[in-house]
Protein backbone atom coordinates (compact mmCIF):
# COMPACT_ATOMS: atom_id res chain seq x y z
CA UNK A 1 0.00 0.00 0.00
CA UNK A 2 1.16 3.46 -1.00
CA UNK A 3 1.57 5.67 2.21
CA UNK A 4 1.53 9.86 2.79
CA UNK A 5 2.80 10.68 6.29
CA UNK A 6 1.57 14.00 7.55
CA UNK A 7 3.54 15.05 10.60
CA UNK A 8 6.62 14.62 12.32
CA UNK A 9 6.52 14.39 15.76
CA UNK A 10 6.72 11.23 18.40
CA UNK A 11 3.85 9.22 16.72
CA UNK A 12 4.64 10.05 12.86
CA UNK A 13 7.90 8.87 13.75
CA UNK A 14 7.44 5.93 15.57
CA UNK A 15 4.53 4.63 13.40
CA UNK A 16 6.96 5.15 9.99
CA UNK A 17 9.21 2.98 11.57
CA UNK A 18 6.31 0.58 11.87
CA UNK A 19 4.40 0.62 8.79
CA UNK A 20 8.32 0.21 6.89
CA UNK A 21 8.62 -2.86 9.40
CA UNK A 22 5.33 -4.17 8.29
CA UNK A 23 6.25 -4.23 4.35
CA UNK A 24 4.02 -1.01 3.68
CA UNK A 25 5.53 1.69 0.99
CA UNK A 26 6.01 5.15 2.61
CA UNK A 27 5.76 7.13 -0.40
CA UNK A 28 6.18 10.97 1.35
CA UNK A 29 6.62 12.13 4.83
CA UNK A 30 5.47 15.96 4.83
CA UNK A 31 6.03 18.13 7.58
CA UNK A 32 6.55 22.23 7.20
CA UNK A 33 9.83 21.84 8.73
CA UNK A 34 11.51 19.84 6.00
CA UNK A 35 14.43 18.59 8.75
CA UNK A 36 11.78 17.08 10.45
CA UNK A 37 10.44 15.27 7.63
CA UNK A 38 13.83 14.31 6.68
CA UNK A 39 14.91 12.71 9.92
CA UNK A 40 11.78 10.15 9.70
CA UNK A 41 12.13 9.83 5.48
CA UNK A 42 16.02 8.55 5.82
CA UNK A 43 15.08 5.71 7.79
CA UNK A 44 11.90 4.63 5.75
CA UNK A 45 13.50 5.18 2.11
CA UNK A 46 10.91 7.89 1.76
CA UNK A 47 10.79 11.16 0.11
CA UNK A 48 10.36 14.54 2.46
CA UNK A 49 8.65 17.18 1.03
CA UNK A 50 7.76 20.59 3.22
CA UNK A 51 5.07 22.02 0.49
CA UNK A 52 1.34 21.07 0.14
CA UNK A 53 1.55 21.35 -3.87
CA UNK A 54 4.08 18.54 -3.44
CA UNK A 55 2.03 15.92 -2.15
CA UNK A 56 1.43 12.70 -4.09
CA UNK A 57 -2.29 12.77 -4.62
CA UNK A 58 -2.61 9.14 -6.21
CA UNK A 59 -1.58 7.16 -2.70
CA UNK A 60 -3.87 4.87 -1.01
CA UNK A 61 -3.80 6.06 2.58
CA UNK A 62 -3.01 9.20 4.09
CA UNK A 63 -2.07 9.30 7.94
CA UNK A 64 -2.01 12.81 9.51
CA UNK A 65 -0.49 12.63 12.47
CA UNK A 66 0.08 16.27 13.53
CA UNK A 67 -1.37 18.52 16.72
CA UNK A 68 -5.19 18.13 17.12
CA UNK A 69 -5.36 21.78 15.91
CA UNK A 70 -3.65 21.32 12.75
CA UNK A 71 -5.52 18.83 11.40
CA UNK A 72 -8.23 20.37 9.74
CA UNK A 73 -5.36 22.63 7.75
CA UNK A 74 -3.76 19.67 6.36
CA UNK A 75 -7.49 18.33 5.33
CA UNK A 76 -8.42 21.39 3.49
CA UNK A 77 -4.90 20.81 1.11
CA UNK A 78 -6.01 16.67 0.96
CA UNK A 79 -9.90 17.71 -0.85
CA UNK A 80 -10.53 16.33 -4.02
CA UNK A 81 -7.92 12.95 -2.64
CA UNK A 82 -9.81 9.39 -4.11
CA UNK A 83 -7.12 7.39 -1.12
CA UNK A 84 -8.34 7.36 2.56
CA UNK A 85 -7.25 9.80 4.52
CA UNK A 86 -7.41 9.07 8.91
CA UNK A 87 -5.80 10.89 11.95
CA UNK A 88 -4.40 9.62 14.62
CA UNK A 89 -5.77 11.84 17.49
CA UNK A 90 -7.62 10.63 20.67
CA UNK A 91 -9.88 13.26 21.29
CA UNK A 92 -10.75 15.09 17.46
CA UNK A 93 -13.50 13.88 16.08
CA UNK A 94 -13.75 11.95 12.61
CA UNK A 95 -15.92 14.84 11.17
CA UNK A 96 -13.01 17.13 11.03
CA UNK A 97 -11.45 14.90 7.95
CA UNK A 98 -14.80 13.51 6.78
CA UNK A 99 -16.47 17.43 6.12
CA UNK A 100 -13.56 18.18 3.71
CA UNK A 101 -12.14 14.81 2.15
CA UNK A 102 -13.77 11.56 0.40
CA UNK A 103 -12.68 8.70 2.85
CA UNK A 104 -12.05 9.53 6.24
CA UNK A 105 -10.79 7.77 9.09
CA UNK A 106 -9.47 7.45 12.68
CA UNK A 107 -6.02 5.48 13.38
CA UNK A 108 -5.38 6.16 16.78
CA UNK A 109 -2.71 3.92 18.51
CA UNK A 110 -3.35 4.00 22.40
CA UNK A 111 0.41 4.69 23.44
CA UNK A 112 2.73 6.91 24.81
CA UNK A 113 5.28 7.96 22.40
CA UNK A 114 8.79 9.68 22.26
CA UNK A 115 11.47 10.08 19.43
CA UNK A 116 13.98 8.35 21.74
CA UNK A 117 12.47 5.50 22.50
CA UNK A 118 11.23 3.10 19.54
CA UNK A 119 7.78 1.16 20.99
CA UNK A 120 6.83 -2.57 19.73
CA UNK A 121 3.54 -1.80 18.25
CA UNK A 122 2.48 -5.65 18.41
CA UNK A 123 1.29 -5.01 21.64
CA UNK A 124 -0.33 -1.46 21.18
CA UNK A 125 -4.26 -1.25 21.30
CA UNK A 126 -5.83 0.76 17.95
CA UNK A 127 -8.65 2.15 17.79
CA UNK A 128 -10.08 2.63 14.52
CA UNK A 129 -13.14 4.33 13.11
CA UNK A 130 -13.88 5.27 8.97
CA UNK A 131 -16.59 6.83 7.15
CA UNK A 132 -17.80 3.52 5.63
CA UNK A 133 -17.53 -0.09 6.13
CA UNK A 134 -15.06 -0.46 2.72
CA UNK A 135 -12.76 1.85 4.09
CA UNK A 136 -12.60 0.25 7.81
CA UNK A 137 -11.78 -2.98 5.92
CA UNK A 138 -8.53 -1.26 4.58
CA UNK A 139 -7.64 0.46 7.24
CA UNK A 140 -8.63 -2.79 9.68
CA UNK A 141 -5.99 -4.83 7.56
CA UNK A 142 -2.94 -2.01 7.37
CA UNK A 143 -3.42 -2.19 11.19
CA UNK A 144 -3.90 -5.76 11.64
CA UNK A 145 -0.19 -5.92 10.02
CA UNK A 146 0.96 -3.48 13.04
CA UNK A 147 -0.87 -4.89 15.65
CA UNK A 148 -2.35 -7.83 17.35
CA UNK A 149 -4.81 -5.48 18.86
CA UNK A 150 -7.02 -4.06 16.21
CA UNK A 151 -10.43 -2.70 17.79
CA UNK A 152 -12.95 -0.64 16.19
CA UNK A 153 -13.79 2.59 18.84
CA UNK A 154 -16.28 4.85 17.99
CA UNK A 155 -15.24 8.34 18.59
CA UNK A 156 -17.27 8.86 22.06
CA UNK A 157 -15.07 5.90 23.14
CA UNK A 158 -12.49 6.51 21.87
CA UNK A 159 -12.77 10.34 23.78
CA UNK A 160 -12.85 8.17 26.68
CA UNK A 161 -10.05 6.02 26.61
CA UNK A 162 -8.10 9.03 25.73
CA UNK A 163 -9.04 10.50 28.70
CA UNK A 164 -7.90 8.02 30.61
CA UNK A 165 -4.83 7.73 29.32
CA UNK A 166 -4.41 11.27 30.70
CA UNK A 167 -4.53 9.83 33.84
CA UNK A 168 -2.91 6.64 33.52
CA UNK A 169 -0.01 7.62 31.95
CA UNK A 170 0.57 11.61 31.19
CA UNK A 171 -0.52 12.38 35.01
CA UNK A 172 1.36 9.11 36.13
CA UNK A 173 4.72 10.00 34.08
CA UNK A 174 4.61 13.81 35.71
CA UNK A 175 4.12 11.99 39.16
CA UNK A 176 7.35 10.66 38.38
CA UNK A 177 8.70 13.86 37.73
CA UNK A 178 7.86 15.32 40.79
CA UNK A 179 9.49 12.39 42.76
CA UNK A 180 12.72 12.73 40.52
CA UNK A 181 12.60 17.00 41.98
CA UNK A 182 12.43 15.86 45.41
CA UNK A 183 15.14 13.39 44.99
CA UNK A 184 17.35 15.20 43.50
CA UNK A 185 16.85 18.42 45.63
CA UNK A 186 18.21 15.96 48.54
CA UNK A 187 20.36 14.62 46.44
CA UNK A 188 19.03 10.97 46.09
CA UNK A 189 19.66 8.79 42.92
CA UNK A 190 16.82 8.28 40.54
CA UNK A 191 17.94 5.00 40.32
CA UNK A 192 17.23 4.38 43.92
CA UNK A 193 13.07 4.94 42.84
CA UNK A 194 13.02 2.87 39.93
CA UNK A 195 12.17 -0.47 41.60
CA UNK A 196 8.97 0.58 42.81
CA UNK A 197 7.78 2.25 39.46
CA UNK A 198 8.34 -0.96 37.94
CA UNK A 199 6.50 -2.96 40.34
CA UNK A 200 3.28 -0.29 41.25
CA UNK A 201 2.98 -0.17 37.41
CA UNK A 202 3.30 -4.32 37.06
CA UNK A 203 0.95 -4.77 40.19
CA UNK A 204 -2.07 -3.32 37.85
CA UNK A 205 -1.93 -6.24 35.37
CA UNK A 206 -2.54 -8.70 37.91
CA UNK A 207 -5.32 -6.99 40.56
CA UNK A 208 -7.46 -3.71 39.84
CA UNK A 209 -5.62 -0.46 40.96
CA UNK A 210 -7.92 -0.17 44.30
CA UNK A 211 -7.26 -3.65 44.99
CA UNK A 212 -3.39 -2.87 45.82
CA UNK A 213 -3.44 1.01 47.04
CA UNK A 214 -0.70 1.13 49.55
CA UNK A 215 0.37 4.04 51.85
CA UNK A 216 -0.56 6.81 54.28
CA UNK A 217 -3.80 8.12 53.36
CA UNK A 218 -5.33 5.03 52.49
CA UNK A 219 -4.05 3.35 55.95
CA UNK A 220 -6.00 7.22 57.45
CA UNK A 221 -2.20 7.81 58.61
CA UNK A 222 -2.52 11.91 59.24
CA UNK A 223 0.56 11.94 61.78
CA UNK A 224 2.56 10.66 57.99
CA UNK A 225 0.29 13.02 55.65
CA UNK A 226 1.11 16.05 58.00
CA UNK A 227 5.05 15.26 58.10
CA UNK A 228 5.31 15.33 54.58
CA UNK A 229 3.28 18.40 53.56
CA UNK A 230 5.64 19.48 55.83
CA UNK A 231 8.38 18.58 53.99
CA UNK A 232 7.21 20.04 51.41
CA UNK A 233 6.71 23.82 52.35
CA UNK A 234 8.56 25.19 50.42
CA UNK A 235 7.16 24.04 47.33
CA UNK A 236 3.61 25.08 47.55
CA UNK A 237 2.62 23.05 43.93
CA UNK A 238 3.56 19.92 45.42
CA UNK A 239 1.65 20.39 48.73
CA UNK A 240 -1.39 21.46 46.57
CA UNK A 241 -1.11 18.17 44.67
CA UNK A 242 -0.29 15.72 47.51
CA UNK A 243 -3.26 17.39 49.32
CA UNK A 244 -5.65 16.85 46.58
CA UNK A 245 -4.65 13.15 45.59
CA UNK A 246 -4.75 12.07 49.01
CA UNK A 247 -8.28 13.67 49.88
CA UNK A 248 -9.12 11.65 46.34
CA UNK A 249 -7.92 8.25 47.87
CA UNK A 250 -9.70 9.04 51.05
CA UNK A 251 -12.50 9.61 48.84
CA UNK A 252 -12.58 6.45 46.54
CA UNK A 253 -11.47 4.27 49.75
CA UNK A 254 -14.43 5.91 52.18
CA UNK B 1 19.39 -15.97 63.22
CA UNK B 2 16.90 -16.35 65.51
CA UNK B 3 14.02 -13.41 64.25
CA UNK B 4 10.99 -12.37 65.77
CA UNK B 5 8.34 -10.78 63.49
CA UNK B 6 5.90 -8.29 64.78
CA UNK B 7 3.35 -7.28 62.92
CA UNK B 8 1.19 -9.38 60.35
CA UNK B 9 0.16 -6.64 57.45
CA UNK B 10 1.59 -6.48 53.79
CA UNK B 11 5.17 -5.54 54.59
CA UNK B 12 5.16 -8.35 57.31
CA UNK B 13 3.65 -10.88 55.10
CA UNK B 14 5.96 -10.46 52.36
CA UNK B 15 9.24 -10.06 54.30
CA UNK B 16 8.58 -13.78 56.31
CA UNK B 17 8.76 -15.44 53.45
CA UNK B 18 11.80 -13.52 52.11
CA UNK B 19 13.65 -14.14 55.22
CA UNK B 20 12.82 -17.65 55.31
CA UNK B 21 13.80 -18.45 51.44
CA UNK B 22 16.87 -16.64 52.71
CA UNK B 23 17.51 -19.34 55.63
CA UNK B 24 16.44 -17.57 58.15
CA UNK B 25 14.92 -18.64 61.07
CA UNK B 26 11.68 -16.71 62.55
CA UNK B 27 11.06 -18.36 65.58
CA UNK B 28 7.59 -16.09 66.51
CA UNK B 29 5.08 -13.91 64.55
CA UNK B 30 4.04 -11.65 66.23
CA UNK B 31 -0.11 -10.13 65.81
CA UNK B 32 -3.23 -8.66 68.22
CA UNK B 33 -5.27 -10.55 65.63
CA UNK B 34 -3.87 -14.57 65.52
CA UNK B 35 -5.63 -15.36 62.78
CA UNK B 36 -4.00 -12.91 61.23
CA UNK B 37 -0.42 -14.36 62.47
CA UNK B 38 -1.03 -17.54 62.20
CA UNK B 39 -1.76 -16.94 58.05
CA UNK B 40 2.18 -16.20 58.11
CA UNK B 41 3.41 -18.26 60.44
CA UNK B 42 1.76 -21.43 58.59
CA UNK B 43 3.87 -20.44 55.95
CA UNK B 44 7.42 -20.03 57.38
CA UNK B 45 6.57 -23.14 59.95
CA UNK B 46 7.17 -20.63 62.72
CA UNK B 47 4.63 -19.92 65.98
CA UNK B 48 1.61 -17.70 66.06
CA UNK B 49 1.19 -15.43 69.18
CA UNK B 50 -1.02 -12.51 70.03
CA UNK B 51 0.25 -11.49 73.81
CA UNK B 52 3.37 -9.90 74.50
CA UNK B 53 4.16 -11.73 77.05
CA UNK B 54 4.91 -14.78 75.11
CA UNK B 55 7.54 -13.42 72.95
CA UNK B 56 10.60 -15.18 73.12
CA UNK B 57 13.26 -12.41 74.54
CA UNK B 58 16.13 -14.10 73.39
CA UNK B 59 16.08 -13.52 69.73
CA UNK B 60 19.02 -11.88 68.22
CA UNK B 61 16.50 -9.69 65.84
CA UNK B 62 13.16 -8.24 66.25
CA UNK B 63 11.17 -6.56 63.01
CA UNK B 64 8.49 -4.57 64.22
CA UNK B 65 6.49 -3.97 61.16
CA UNK B 66 2.94 -2.34 62.03
CA UNK B 67 1.74 1.21 61.46
CA UNK B 68 3.67 3.49 62.23
CA UNK B 69 1.55 5.39 65.09
CA UNK B 70 1.82 1.53 66.77
CA UNK B 71 5.52 1.42 67.11
CA UNK B 72 6.34 3.11 70.33
CA UNK B 73 3.85 0.86 71.90
CA UNK B 74 5.49 -2.43 70.48
CA UNK B 75 8.87 -0.66 71.83
CA UNK B 76 7.52 -0.21 75.13
CA UNK B 77 6.81 -4.17 75.76
CA UNK B 78 10.56 -5.12 73.90
CA UNK B 79 12.22 -2.87 77.03
CA UNK B 80 14.93 -5.01 78.47
CA UNK B 81 15.79 -7.24 75.64
CA UNK B 82 19.14 -7.95 74.21
CA UNK B 83 18.69 -8.46 70.51
CA UNK B 84 18.24 -5.98 67.65
CA UNK B 85 14.99 -4.13 67.45
CA UNK B 86 14.32 -2.64 63.79
CA UNK B 87 10.94 -1.45 62.61
CA UNK B 88 10.25 -1.08 58.60
CA UNK B 89 8.88 2.39 58.17
CA UNK B 90 9.83 5.10 56.03
CA UNK B 91 8.86 7.80 58.00
CA UNK B 92 9.10 7.23 61.78
CA UNK B 93 12.28 8.19 63.29
CA UNK B 94 15.07 5.29 64.75
CA UNK B 95 14.48 7.54 68.38
CA UNK B 96 10.86 6.09 68.61
CA UNK B 97 12.88 3.03 69.47
CA UNK B 98 15.89 3.53 70.49
CA UNK B 99 14.68 5.78 73.44
CA UNK B 100 12.97 2.57 74.85
CA UNK B 101 15.51 -0.58 73.72
CA UNK B 102 18.89 -0.91 74.27
CA UNK B 103 19.63 -1.70 70.39
CA UNK B 104 17.79 -0.23 67.80
CA UNK B 105 17.96 0.14 64.05
CA UNK B 106 15.76 0.68 60.81
CA UNK B 107 15.16 -1.93 57.79
CA UNK B 108 12.67 0.09 55.33
CA UNK B 109 12.49 -1.46 52.18
CA UNK B 110 11.77 0.91 49.40
CA UNK B 111 8.88 -0.83 48.04
CA UNK B 112 5.06 -1.58 47.58
CA UNK B 113 3.57 -4.87 49.01
CA UNK B 114 0.43 -6.57 49.14
CA UNK B 115 -0.40 -9.63 50.49
CA UNK B 116 -1.77 -11.29 47.41
CA UNK B 117 1.24 -10.46 45.10
CA UNK B 118 5.13 -11.71 46.58
CA UNK B 119 7.63 -10.14 45.23
CA UNK B 120 10.65 -10.99 44.64
CA UNK B 121 13.03 -9.02 47.44
CA UNK B 122 16.51 -9.11 45.06
CA UNK B 123 15.88 -5.55 43.84
CA UNK B 124 14.33 -4.26 46.27
CA UNK B 125 16.75 -1.15 47.84
CA UNK B 126 16.70 -1.93 51.34
CA UNK B 127 17.52 1.29 53.46
CA UNK B 128 19.56 0.50 56.91
CA UNK B 129 20.14 2.46 59.76
CA UNK B 130 21.22 1.50 63.71
CA UNK B 131 21.84 2.78 66.83
CA UNK B 132 25.84 1.38 66.78
CA UNK B 133 28.29 0.29 64.32
CA UNK B 134 28.17 -3.64 65.71
CA UNK B 135 24.19 -3.35 64.70
CA UNK B 136 24.43 -1.97 61.49
CA UNK B 137 26.87 -4.58 60.62
CA UNK B 138 24.17 -7.60 61.98
CA UNK B 139 21.05 -6.18 59.84
CA UNK B 140 23.60 -5.11 56.81
CA UNK B 141 24.20 -9.10 57.19
CA UNK B 142 20.81 -10.46 56.91
CA UNK B 143 19.41 -7.76 54.88
CA UNK B 144 22.67 -8.65 52.03
CA UNK B 145 21.22 -12.01 51.95
CA UNK B 146 17.41 -10.70 51.01
CA UNK B 147 18.53 -7.85 47.73
CA UNK B 148 21.28 -6.81 46.15
CA UNK B 149 20.68 -3.06 46.60
CA UNK B 150 21.62 -2.87 50.57
CA UNK B 151 22.37 0.79 51.39
CA UNK B 152 22.88 2.47 55.31
CA UNK B 153 20.61 5.51 54.99
CA UNK B 154 19.97 8.50 57.63
CA UNK B 155 16.27 9.18 58.48
CA UNK B 156 16.64 12.47 56.96
CA UNK B 157 17.52 10.64 53.74
CA UNK B 158 14.66 8.23 53.97
CA UNK B 159 12.17 10.47 54.71
CA UNK B 160 12.62 12.30 51.52
CA UNK B 161 12.62 8.59 49.89
CA UNK B 162 9.60 7.77 51.43
CA UNK B 163 7.80 11.03 50.48
CA UNK B 164 9.24 10.76 46.84
CA UNK B 165 7.63 6.96 47.18
CA UNK B 166 4.69 8.52 47.53
CA UNK B 167 4.75 10.42 44.56
CA UNK B 168 5.71 7.76 42.68
CA UNK B 169 3.69 4.85 43.69
CA UNK B 170 1.25 5.67 46.23
CA UNK B 171 0.00 8.44 44.24
CA UNK B 172 0.70 6.94 40.72
CA UNK B 173 -1.58 3.91 41.32
CA UNK B 174 -4.55 6.16 42.52
CA UNK B 175 -4.16 7.54 38.69
CA UNK B 176 -4.62 3.95 37.59
CA UNK B 177 -7.79 3.17 39.94
CA UNK B 178 -8.98 6.71 38.62
CA UNK B 179 -8.73 5.67 35.00
CA UNK B 180 -10.02 2.80 35.42
CA UNK B 181 -13.20 4.67 37.28
CA UNK B 182 -13.19 6.29 34.11
CA UNK B 183 -13.40 3.29 31.35
CA UNK B 184 -15.86 1.24 33.52
CA UNK B 185 -18.07 4.43 33.64
CA UNK B 186 -18.32 4.29 29.58
CA UNK B 187 -18.22 0.38 29.34
CA UNK B 188 -14.65 -0.09 28.21
CA UNK B 189 -12.02 -2.29 29.85
CA UNK B 190 -9.23 -1.59 31.46
CA UNK B 191 -6.94 -4.13 29.61
CA UNK B 192 -7.26 -1.75 26.98
CA UNK B 193 -4.95 0.99 28.75
CA UNK B 194 -2.57 -1.89 30.53
CA UNK B 195 0.27 -1.31 27.38
CA UNK B 196 -0.37 2.31 28.32
CA UNK B 197 0.98 1.39 31.71
CA UNK B 198 3.34 -0.62 31.68
CA UNK B 199 4.94 1.40 28.74
CA UNK B 200 4.72 4.83 30.73
CA UNK B 201 6.38 2.96 33.44
CA UNK B 202 9.20 1.36 31.53
CA UNK B 203 10.20 4.76 29.95
CA UNK B 204 11.71 6.06 32.91
CA UNK B 205 13.96 3.39 33.30
CA UNK B 206 16.22 4.82 30.20
CA UNK B 207 15.08 8.63 30.54
CA UNK B 208 14.17 10.98 33.09
CA UNK B 209 10.70 11.63 33.24
CA UNK B 210 10.15 15.20 32.71
CA UNK B 211 12.02 14.33 28.97
CA UNK B 212 9.41 12.10 28.02
CA UNK B 213 6.41 13.91 29.37
CA UNK B 214 3.48 13.78 26.40
CA UNK B 215 -0.11 14.63 26.65
CA UNK B 216 -2.53 17.63 26.29
CA UNK B 217 -0.81 19.62 28.88
CA UNK B 218 2.57 19.97 27.44
CA UNK B 219 1.91 20.84 24.58
CA UNK B 220 -0.38 23.67 25.81
CA UNK B 221 -3.56 22.00 23.92
CA UNK B 222 -6.35 24.10 25.51
CA UNK B 223 -8.75 22.77 23.73
CA UNK B 224 -8.29 19.10 24.51
CA UNK B 225 -7.56 20.05 28.35
CA UNK B 226 -11.49 22.22 28.29
CA UNK B 227 -12.99 19.54 26.25
CA UNK B 228 -11.70 16.65 29.11
CA UNK B 229 -12.97 19.32 32.13
CA UNK B 230 -16.24 19.05 30.36
CA UNK B 231 -16.47 15.24 29.94
CA UNK B 232 -15.64 15.01 34.14
CA UNK B 233 -18.45 17.46 34.43
CA UNK B 234 -20.19 15.09 36.83
CA UNK B 235 -16.90 14.06 38.45
CA UNK B 236 -15.71 17.59 40.10
CA UNK B 237 -12.98 15.30 42.24
CA UNK B 238 -11.03 14.17 38.76
CA UNK B 239 -11.94 17.54 37.30
CA UNK B 240 -10.14 18.99 40.11
CA UNK B 241 -6.87 16.40 40.13
CA UNK B 242 -7.03 17.34 35.96
CA UNK B 243 -6.94 20.69 36.70
CA UNK B 244 -3.86 20.81 39.10
CA UNK B 245 -1.97 18.15 37.83
CA UNK B 246 -2.53 19.76 33.78
CA UNK B 247 -1.03 23.23 35.62
CA UNK B 248 1.42 21.61 37.63
CA UNK B 249 2.82 20.24 34.08
CA UNK B 250 2.93 23.40 32.32
CA UNK B 251 4.77 25.30 35.66
CA UNK B 252 7.18 22.13 35.18
CA UNK B 253 7.66 22.40 31.27
CA UNK B 254 7.30 26.23 30.87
Amino acid sequence: MNIVLLGSGNVATNLALALKAAGENIVQVFSPNLENAKAIAKNVGSKSINSFSEIDRTADLYIVSVKDDAIAGVAKNLKGVDGLIVHTSGTTDINILSSEVKHAGVFYPLQTFSKSRIVDFKTIPLCLEASDHHQLDILTRVAEKLSDKVYVVNGDKRKVLHLAAVFACNFANHLYALSHQILTKNDLNFDLIKPLITETADKVLFDYPENVQTGPAIRRDESTINKHLAMLSDLPELQEIYQTLSNSIKLVHK
